[in-house]
Parts: C-alpha cells; structure tokens; sequence
C-alpha cells in the first residue's frame, strides 16, 4: 500500500467517513441522553443520584445474579 | 416528589430506562467503530496514524475555514 492517492487514498476515505459518521451519531445520543438528564432535573430529580443510580444497576446487571431492583 | 413508588417512582424508572437504552445505542456504535479500525487494520492501515489522521480532521473543520484534506 504505496498510492498516495488512488485506490488506497480512497479506502483510507471510505474508513475515515464511516468512522466519522458513527462518531457523530455517538455525539448525537449522547447529547439526546443529557437532555434526559436535564428534563429530569427539571421535574424535580437529582441528576447526581440519578447517575449513581444507572451505574449500579450496570454493575449489577452482568452477572444476572442480582436481584436489586430500583 | 416524596412517594417512595407509584408516580414519582414510574416516572424515574421511566427517565431511567430511557438512559439505559440509549447508552446501549451508544455502547453498540462504540463497538462498530472499533470493528472499522479493526478492518482498516487488517488491509494494513496503521490505526494509531487513523486515530490521528481523525482527531486532525475534527479539529480542523469547526471553523469551516481550513483547506486540509486527507
């Protein structure tokens, strides 16, 4: 792979692009997710508590185990 | 918001739920990204120059004013 253009300089692109559009898809849910986080700050919700409260129920989601329920 | 279930607690696992699925979402388009740099890795791309090569390019195209093309 020496083309500095042509076939290689394209398939770089193609990865490049598709890298790139997945990123922004990744940008744009993670922003609709803050926006949950402020409508539920706005109702009154502690966005704090609300985190901490996602985080344990990822810890204890794996093992299948648990029987926590929020 | 003081009941310990009924609306208050729906409307929570509501918020809840929702972050969840799209953290999911997020963590699935992680996962295809990696998949494209694994690929790009396997034709020969070098994926550390990939990263740089994308991180340039972000930096570069807020302004709208740069040339750069790669």
């Amino acid at each position: 792979m020496v083309q500095a253009g042509g076939i290689a300089g394209e398939q770089l692109r193609g990865y490049i692009e598709r890298i790139e559009r997945l990123e922004e898809e990744k940008k744009g849910i993670a922003e609709d997710i803050k926006e949950i986080y402020a409508g539920a700050k706005a109702v009154g919700f502690d966005v704090k508590i609300l985190r901490k409260v996602i985080a344990v129920r990822k810890m204890t989601k794996p093992t299948g185990k648990s029987k926590m329920r929020f």
